[in-house]
């Protein structure tokens, strides 16, 4: 099995409960590190600079976005948004598998860059159960639900895009499902050139 | 997750315990059944027709082969060696998942016929390892142990051509991989076209 890191593309739509999933992947995983964002956005009261974002300069944000140290970027209202590539380089060469947690649009340009890259989109049971997880926050208008189901549903027709859907089920089940993908593709062939070549030389 | 069955090539030179692995994975796995193969040769003392092999007649046997009836086909030692198609089917429509134990000619074939099958080739953590393995046998002579490296040594060299590697290190270690695989792989989106179109259309 090869021990370099890999690195995850997590996608699926609001509710899904995608964030949860991640919370027990990196509770029970020391091996696995959560990627974050750039933002030239100013920090929120309690966000910290390198936990919730790196805070960036605009200028900074793009003079690293043009020398191509950003793994995907996107504008969003007024505000720019990327990955910064230099940590998840430093993770996965140091064997530790890295999590982006990312919308469909962002995971598209990762996997173009990083076409090893493993792309995981987490599904609801159901659009109906979607709906219900929505509802029972109760904090959103009927409109703003009916909005995200529509947002849910041209997300989930993406799906097909990735490499494997999950789910979220259970959190558990969601979780022991994407750590059971980590092991496989760590086991690929692909991935695994290199400690055929040193058996066959019994190095 | 797809809830159909897998139809799962495992390969891997002599002496790499891909038999032990194989009972340990269906010992703790209701769900995984081991394909039988059919054979024109005499039974031995002690095998029994329908679980050591299917024991047919040599026109029976052709007849099978050229009706297409056969997943891959083999003349060793004068006598037919072949996969019946049928029990395979049965059982990964059922949602059963299939193993053939299967050297690495047999496996390209089936790969051929069956490109959703999911080919997995067993290692041995080195050849000097796979060396003492034999030797420790104690039945072999160093002529004969000799031709086995050799023959390890070109099978590797095919591994490659499966979609996963798995190094017997400890035989608990590499059922656990082989479970994830199984486990990935009823995970990927490409088996998966269905499910998304179901939650699309919210049945």
């Amino acid at each position: 099995m090869t021990s370099n890191g890999l690195l995850l593309i997590l996608s699926g739509p609001s509710g899904t409960g995608k964030g949860t999933v991640v919370k027990s992947l990196l509770a029970g995983s020391p091996g696995i590190r959560l990627s974050v964002s750039a933002t030239t956005r100013a920090p929120r009261p309690g966000e910290k600079d390198g936990k919730d974002y790196f805070f960036l300069a605009r200028e900074k944000f793009q003079k690293m976005d043009k020398a191509g140290k950003m793994l995907e970027s996107a504008e969003y209202c007024g505000n720019g948004y990327g990955t910064p590539l230099e940590p998840i380089e430093k993770w996965t060469s140091k064997g530790q598998d890295v999590i982006l947690e990312i919308e469909v649009q962002g995971g598209a340009q990762v996997k173009k860059k990083r076409p090893d890259a493993v792309g995981i989109f987490i599904l609801p049971p159901s659009l109906k159960e979607l709906e219900q997880r929505l509802r029972s926050r109760g904090t959103e208008s009927d409109e703003v639900i009916r909005g995200r189901l529509q947002a849910a549903r041209k997300e989930i027709s993406q799906a097909a895009y990735y490499d494997y859907v999950v789910i979220n089920d259970t959190v558990e089940s969601a979780a022991a499902q994407i750590r059971a993908i980590i092991t496989a593709e760590k086991s690929s062939a692909g991935r695994n050139q290199e400690l055929i070549e040193r058996i066959l030389k019994d190095d």
